[in-house]
C-alpha cells in the first residue's frame, strides 16, 4: 500500500481485516518492522482515539512516532495555491510539506472541513496539498470527507463479531446505517467513509437510513439500499451503525432534529438482536438512549479499541511496500 | 499495590519511601520492568513538575508514557451518569474511560476541583468515574481533594533529610504545615493530602496552623495539633511547610489575607533551623519570601527533584502487583 | 561545548559543520551516544521545524527528548530578581529551572523577545535566568535576540553547496543577507544571528541590505558591507539570504514596507545565479515571489531539512563534553 486515503488505495479489504485481527492476538507479531523509522502525527483538529491508537500502533511496531498539534502548537497554513500571503496564514503547504516530509519516513494527518462551501471540502485541498508535497507516504487520520481507519475499524469490528458468532439463516448481515441527532452540525466523513467500504467489501446487505433532505453522496452510497423510514430499515438488522451527519445538499446545515431519530433500545427491538455501533465520541441520550449504549448490544468500546489493530495493518502495510 | 489514589491505597508506607531511596540511588535498577507496556498521562488540567516527573519515572523503568492534554488537545468529558448530553461536553467518560483502559496497560489522571460547590469536589466524581470504567489502575496526578505522588515525595524528602541529619534530642520530628497568603482560592488537595500522609505515616509531631475560617476537613487532620496561633506552632520545628488553600467550611474563598502569615526569615528564627518545604509553584514573596527560599532552610528543589522518585516507585508497585 | 546559545559557544565552525554533515550521511553514526540521557525541549513560544527537527536529531542519538510547551501546558514564569508576585506570574524562573535540570541531562529552550522594550529583549533575561538556575547545559532553540541553530544550519547548507559546486572564478562565495517586507513586525533574531556567524566564519564576502532606519547592532553586523541599495547588493551574488526584520534603532516597529524589496526573479537575473535561503516560515509573495521559492534557485527545503544534522551536532558536542 502506498498511501491510505481512501479505501481505493486498499487492493485486498479481507487481506487488511486479517492483518488487523493478528495483530489483535499478537500485538506485538511485528516488533522490529518500523525500526528506525519515523512517523509524524499531524493534527488541525482534535483528535482522542485516532491519536492515541495510532500512536500505539507505531510502538507495536517498533517505530517512534512523534505527535504535533499544528493548530495550537504551530500556526495557520495556507493551502491555495499562488496566494498573497498578507492575511492569517502564516506558512504555505508547498513549504511546510517537503520539510515534514524529510523529517519523517510517512505522515499522518488529520483536517476538517469547514461545512461552509462544499465544493471546497468536496475537493479535498488540504489533504491532497499534503500529499502533493510531503513526498512521502501519507494516512488520513480523517479528511474533509472521509474516515478510512475508522471505516476499516469498523469492517474490522464486524468481521471479529460475526467469527464470534456465524450467521445462521442468511449468507451475508444486514447492516444498517441510521442517521442520528445531535446537537451541532457535523461532518459527512463517518457516514460517507463507511458507506465506501462497506459497499467495496460487499459483504453485507447494506441499508442507509436517515430523515428526507440528508441524502448523502452517491458517490459513496452507491450499492445501498436508502430509505426514509428508520423501523423499516431497523427489520431484521445485525448490525446497526448509529452517526450523525449534517446535510450535504443544502451543504452543512441541521434540517430537521427529530429525536425520535434516536436509538433506544424500543427499536433495538426491531432488529435480529442487533450488534450497535458508533465512532465516538456520541452524544449519550441524544444519538443514542443510555440503555442502548450500556446493554450488551453495544460494541462501541469493541469497536473503538480495535482501532489500534486498523491502524496497526496498514502503518505496517505501508512499511512492507516501502522496504 | 493495585491503583494510588491516596494513602489508604498503601499497605508499607515506609517500603515505598524506601523504594523512592533506591531509586534514588540507581534510577536505573529496574530498567525493563515496565517493558513492552504502556503508561497513559491524562491532563485536565495544567501540570509541569508532575507530568515530567512522572514521565522520567516511566521511562526509567522502561515503560512507554504518552500525555494526553484532555483539556487543550480533546473536549470537554461528562462525568454525570444519565446526562442528556445537548451541551458543551462532548464524551461520556463511561465511553471514554473503557477505551483509553484498552490503550494503555495504566492511567495517571490529574483533575482539579471546581472550588464551587464542597460536596461534589469530595465526592471525587471525576476520578472516582475513571476508576470505575477504565479497568486499568490508575494513579492520581493531583485529584479534587488529594495529591498522594506530593504527600510521598514529601516523606521521602523528610525521611531523607532525617538520614542525613538524625535528631539527636527528640525521637521523632516536629513537623508543622502552616497556612500561607496566596492571590486567588486554591484547592485544599495538598494540605488535605499531606496531613492524611503524615498522620497515617505516624514518624511525626504534626501540627497544622491556619488563619481562622481556613478549617480542614477532619477526615484528613485527625491526629494533628492544630492552632491558629503561627508563632507558637513554629516552635522548636523541623519541618515547616508552607501551603496555601482557600475556605473548606464556608467552601472554596479566600476570607482573609493577611500577609503577616507569610513565612519569612525571621519566623524561621523561632524554629529548630527549620527545613522549608513548599509544592510548588509558589509565589515568593507572597506565600515565601524570597530570603527564606533562597537560604539554605529551603528544600523546596531537592523536594521537587524528589517526585521522580516516588513515582518511579509507585509505578513499580504497581507494576509488580499485575504481572 | 558546554552550551549553545551563540557562536561564541563555538571553538571550530568548521568542525561543527563537517560534523553535521556526517550525520547527514549517517544519521544512526552514533546512535548510543546520548543512551539513557534524557533532553528537555522547552517553547515559551510556538515552533515546528525547530521542535521536529530538534526531536528527530535527539532521537539519532538514542536520547529521548520530551517536549514542554511552557506556554501552553504550564503557566506563567517570572523572571525578575525580587519580584513580588501577587500578579499573574504563576512560578518564578529560580524555582522551575533547577527542578528541570534535575530532570533532565540537557535543557532546550526557545523564547521570542516582546518587541517592546529594546534594552529588556537584548538583555537576554529570560535565557541567561535559565541558563543561571537550572545546572545543565543549555541549548538555544531561539532567544530575544539569537538563533543559533538556524545559523549553524545556513553555514552547513552554504559548506554542502559550494561542495556539491565549488566556485570557479573568486575564492569566498558572495552572501548577501537582504531585508524584506512583512505583514507584521519581527524580531531581528536570525538575521542578527546569520550576520554573527557568517562573520566568525568568515569564510564569505559578506553583504547586508535593507531600508534605511533597518540597522541591525553592530555587535552583530560588524565585518559585513551594509548598504541600502538592494539592486546593488545583489549584483554577483552567490547565496541571498532573505529576511524580514523590524526596525532595531527605534525598536521594534515596521517603518516602510516597500513591496519592492520582495525578492523576485528579476532580482535574481542580478546574480550569480544565487541560491536563495530562507529560514521559514515564509510569507509567499510578500517576502519572496512564488516564482522564486518555487524555482531551482530556492535552496529553503533543502535547508530547513539539514536542521536536523545541525542540531544532531550540537547535542552530541554537549553530550561528548559531559561524558
Amino acid at each position: 500500500m502506498k498511501q491510505f486515503i481512501s479505501v481505493n488505495d486498499v487492493t485486498d479489504i479481507n487481506a487488511l481485516v486479517q492483518q488487523a485481527l493478528v495483530y489483535k492476538s499478537n500485538p506485538l507479531a511485528d516488533r522490529t518492522l518500523g525500526a528506525d523509522k519515523r512517523i509524524g502525527l499531524l493534527f488541525l483538529n482534535p483528535s482522542l482515539r485516532t491519536r492515541l491508537s495510532t500512536q500505539v500502533a507505531a510502538a507495536n511496531l517498533g517505530m517512534e512516532a512523534i505527535v504535533f498539534n499544528v493548530d495550537k502548537e504551530g500556526w495557520a497554513l495556507e493551502f491555495e495555491e499562488g496566494a498573497i500571503m498578507s492575511g492569517n496564514t502564516v506558512e504555505h503547504i508547498k513549504d511546510a510539506a517537503p520539510i515534514l516530509g524529510s523529517y519523517f519516513n510517512m505522515l499522518c494527518i488529520r483536517t476538517f472541513p469547514s461545512l461552509k462551501n462544499r465544493e471546497d471540502d468536496y475537493s479535498e485541498l488540504y489533504i491532497s496539498q499534503f500529499i502533493k508535497y510531503c513526498g512521502v507516504p501519507v494516512i488520513s487520520l480523517e479528511s474533509a470527507t472521509l474516515h478510512p481507519l475508522q471505516s476499516l475499524t469498523d469492517i474490522v469490528t464486524i468481521q471479529e463479531c460475526l467469527m464470534a458468532a456465524p450467521l445462521l439463516t442468511k449468507a451475508k448481515p444486514k447492516i444498517v446505517l441510521t442517521w442520528a441527532p445531535h446537537v451541532k452540525p457535523l461532518p459527512q466523513c463517518v457516514a460517507n467513509s463507511f458507506a465506501q467500504w462497506v459497499n467495496a467489501w460487499g459483504g453485507a446487505d447494506f441499508v442507509i437510513t436517515h430523515p428526507e433532505d440528508y441524502e448523502l453522496s452517491t458517490n459513496f452510497t452507491n450499492g445501498a439500499t436508502i430509505t426514509h423510514n428508520q423501523d423499516e430499515a431497523l427489520q431484521n438488522a445485525d448490525f446497526v451503525y448509529v452517526k450523525n451527519w449534517s446535510t450535504y445538499t443544502d451543504y452543512g446545515k441541521i434540517y430537521e432534529n427529530d429525536p425520535r431519530w434516536m436509538l433506544t433500545e424500543q427499536k433495538i427491538g426491531l432488529t435480529n438482536n442487533a450488534k450497535v455501533m458508533h465512532c465516538l465520541p456520541v452524544r449519550r441520550n441524544i444519538e443514542l438512549s443510555d440503555e442502548v449504549l450500556d446493554s450488551p448490544n453495544s460494541i462501541v468500546t469493541q469497536q473503538a479499541a480495535n482501532r489500534v489493530w486498523a491502524a496497526q495493518a496498514v502503518i505496517a502495510a505501508i512499511l512492507r511496500n516501502n522496504k
